[in-house]
């Protein structure tokens, strides 16, 4: 239980105030435990990439299973006031909220599935009242997570198999924005990370060279990486460019010539400034010359997957990449913007809900919805978003969500799986959480299911995924008769 | 301490790993307990700004004070191993690591200060090991409150007096991504929050409406509304674009005047999509005809400072501002770029260090640093950074870091303070954290201080700060002979 390893135990707190005043409202309307179903889902690729990663489901298991408001939670939500000083909530309703315990059923996908605009992410099905309340942690710790593993996807695709080490933690967004943003970016593609915190708490590899000031607390370069190099006899990565980057090579170059004697093994150096092709050849030719064609370069200093894919193309000499900032922040596009609508309330019957907006592609979707992805024996063909409750066709259509007069059939003889899965049910955890390593495994293999024109960073081509036709029109529907002035 | 409310007591194991395997270098060479003086600093104000505000100094003394490494954390030390199985670190370190208490002392400018490129925010003076250790979480904190305290001032500027309520936990970077932004964006110039534990931890009032789901879950618009207005009779916003804005509006005037019988007070109503200029000057109108005019107008929806700006200069009719992404992320720049630079190191006397660059304006600055602003009656002047073991002349002048040949020449006339407080003594905390309300106000006290060039969002003009002319000769030098081929 990770998040209880860094956290307090009650996080019942930690959403929005509106979730507790509908709350509230929904308990004084006698409508708490009218059963209700959320999808959780996001709007558009990120980074203008062709997919998304999932991650954060863990995070967000440990946080429901410790859903419980305690007396301090209860007395600070009974000291909050009105604006004539009035107390915001009746004592009963913090009573009930104490005596509350979760019970919603939750599907979600699993953590490292490749996922497409629309497509629930999670669904949450229960009492309205806590269906609700659990809006806000729910989208802030899937958002996140799923935005960084897909970043650390990217940047893994860029470096081509070469070695992606997490450098963030200092320019992160925060403590939990380090350590949730590192087991993140493992699940996406990271080899490892920096941050101790986070290699305890999930059992990351950790990974490090030494910083400038190593350098510079000596009297000279050459005895710095001689005092590290004697330390660290098989794990020494010497960081070159403190004074000048090449001269700083022949350095590194000239102490692992000493110190070979005493059984030291040069593993690297590391370039984080200057200009990284350049040098990392230079670099190169000089540790081929000495005969250290095993010593890594590793490189750091704003890297991304743009800025990977160039240094490649321009031909640098770099076999281990340190990505920090650019990673960690998800720098080009820092939220994912995934939202959590309500989509049924069972009244008697389940009736169907959306939410109008000026574009169709905006309006969410009514039901009680899964996911079918379609694939053959090579890879993903296609995913169908489809109302659980409704019969579906023989050949079920999939009408794409950009141009709704374009229609795809799915092929009889390809297969099919449901993405979501049964986590919760009525509250009791039905779900086996993996273990990281395994997430990390299924995530490649989910990568590997996606065509390369949709992996590619830039301008990918656009996966099929799209609502099943039936839904689409029942949708249509629904939005025209919301529409009619008299009928809302 | 709110830092160990929400965490668990020991974060000695938030650093980045070559935090500790330097310390162990250090330890293994004896130079752990050699004094050093690092400063933690950052090279451009965000958002092309021209002004930064500090922030996080609260949660990094609450992190230093609890610094202490268990044995938990000392087990997982001893567990890694190197490339060849060996373990990473001999066990006297780690029984040297076990009985390290934090000793240094450490100089910071208080949260809320306007503060400039290159000076220092943060000086840890102590033993190297110890002063080099905490660099990484320091700057977590720091680098992440200071952005959003000073893209929260931003936004509050752009607002002109009206209300700013910061509503992006859902959209943050991870728990603490929410939470010790929550706390900063008030700092900067936020009003309240939406976020709830944010609200407990650091008692910051607490705002929200209801979302569309209030709206769906209901048959019809006007039940929706009546049922919130019940419930909340005084403090009631009505979010009013679920199906269509202006109808909505209609609905809750409706529904407003049928509660008033009961004591209902119309608080507000939310718009939380398309036009808001003309949305926001229609409702008004609807609202003023109606008798509603001390009823406020709420808008929300990807607003930052740019977009209040040209909203108000448009003539939106809109007094209550909810921003969320765009502030809880700094959207347009996600991270500070602050760095820790050693600038000295104690063998019998203080030598001054330095780490170069291939710019002059990156290349770090030696010494013992201070920053002296100069001010009058009106407003700040000028700031100058100094060594503070150095003799100042009379009239000290202050180089332009980005054209070292513009100097200027502090007046006699003109009062001067020094920003950086003690903050521990030899590891003791000796300074008085200050209340959050005390912060806030303190904050809006110094942005008032500059001139409003200075503080415009775009293109604003350079506040004069830079090093004594005789810290940038001695700086100078010291790269000129760094530089000489054979001197390093």
């Amino acid at each position: 239980m990770a998040l209880q390893q860094v956290y307090r135990t009650s996080l019942s707190l930690l959403t929005d105030l509106y979730q507790l005043t509908m709350a509230y409202g929904y308990w004084k309307n006698g409508m708490a435990e009218r059963e209700a179903v959320f999808h959780l889902y996001f709007r558009k690729n990120p980074f203008g990439g062709g997919y998304t990663v999932a991650a954060g489901l863990e995070h967000a298991v440990q946080y429901l299973q410790a859903l419980k408001f305690t007396d301090e939670d209860l007395a600070y939500l009974g000291s909050l006031k009105g604006s004539q000083g009035q107390p915001l909530f009746e004592q009963a309703f913090l009573d009930y909220l104490g005596a509350m315990e979760f019970s919603c059923d939750m599907d979600a996908v699993p953590e490292g599935t490749v996922v497409f605009p629309n497509e629930p992410l999670v669904r949450v099905k229960g009492p309205l009242l806590q269906a609700q309340l659990v809006e806000t942690p729910l989208l802030t710790i899937i958002n996140f997570e799923t935005l960084i593993a897909t970043k650390a996807a990217r940047i893994k695709e860029a470096a081509k198999g070469d070695t992606v080490i997490e450098f963030g933690m200092r320019r992160a967004q925060g403590i939990d924005g380090s350590l949730s943003a590192a087991r993140a970016a493992y699940v996406g593609g990271a080899d490892a990370t920096s941050n101790l915190l986070a290699g305890q708490l999930y059992n990351i590899p950790v990974r490090g060279t030494h910083a400038h000031s190593w350098v510079q607390a000596f009297d000279s370069e050459e005895e710095a990486f001689e005092a590290y190099g004697e330390a660290f006899l098989q794990d020494t990565v010497l960081l070159v460019d403190t004074y000048d980057t090449l001269e700083g090579v022949k350095k590194a170059i000239a102490v692992a010539k000493k110190l070979q004697p005493k059984g030291f093994v040069f593993g690297g150096i590391r370039l984080d400034s200057g200009d990284l092709t350049y040098l990392s050849q230079q670099a190169r030719k000089l540790l081929d010359e000495a005969g250290f064609t095993g010593t890594s370069i590793v490189a750091s200093n704003d890297l991304d997957e743009r800025l990977i894919t160039h240094l490649k193309q321009e031909g640098a000499k770099i076999n281990v990449w340190g990505v920090g900032t650019k990673m960690i922040t998800a720098y080009d596009q820092p939220a994912l913007g995934g939202v959590y609508k309500l989509a049924a309330v069972k009244d008697g019957e389940w009736e169907y809900k959306i939410k109008l907006s000026e574009q169709l592609a905006k309006t969410s979707n009514p039901g009680i919805l899964q996911v079918r992805r379609y694939y053959d024996q090579e890879r993903y063909q296609a995913d169908m978003i489809y109302n659980e409750l409704e019969p579906l066709p023989a050949n079920p259509q999939i009408v794409d969500p950009l141009d709704t007069t374009r229609r795809k059939t799915v092929e009889a003889n390809v297969q099919h799986k449901d993405l979501l899965l049964p986590v919760f049910n009525k509250g009791t955890l039905i779900y086996t959480l993996p273990d990281l390593p395994s997430i990390k495994t299924y995530t490649q293999q989910e990568l590997n299911q996606l065509h390369e024109s949709i992996r590619r960073y830039l301008n990918p081509h656009s996966y099929p995924a799209g609502l099943e036709s039936g839904l689409h029109q029942y949708k249509l529907d629904l939005i025209l008769k919301l529409r009619e002035p008299e009928k809302h």
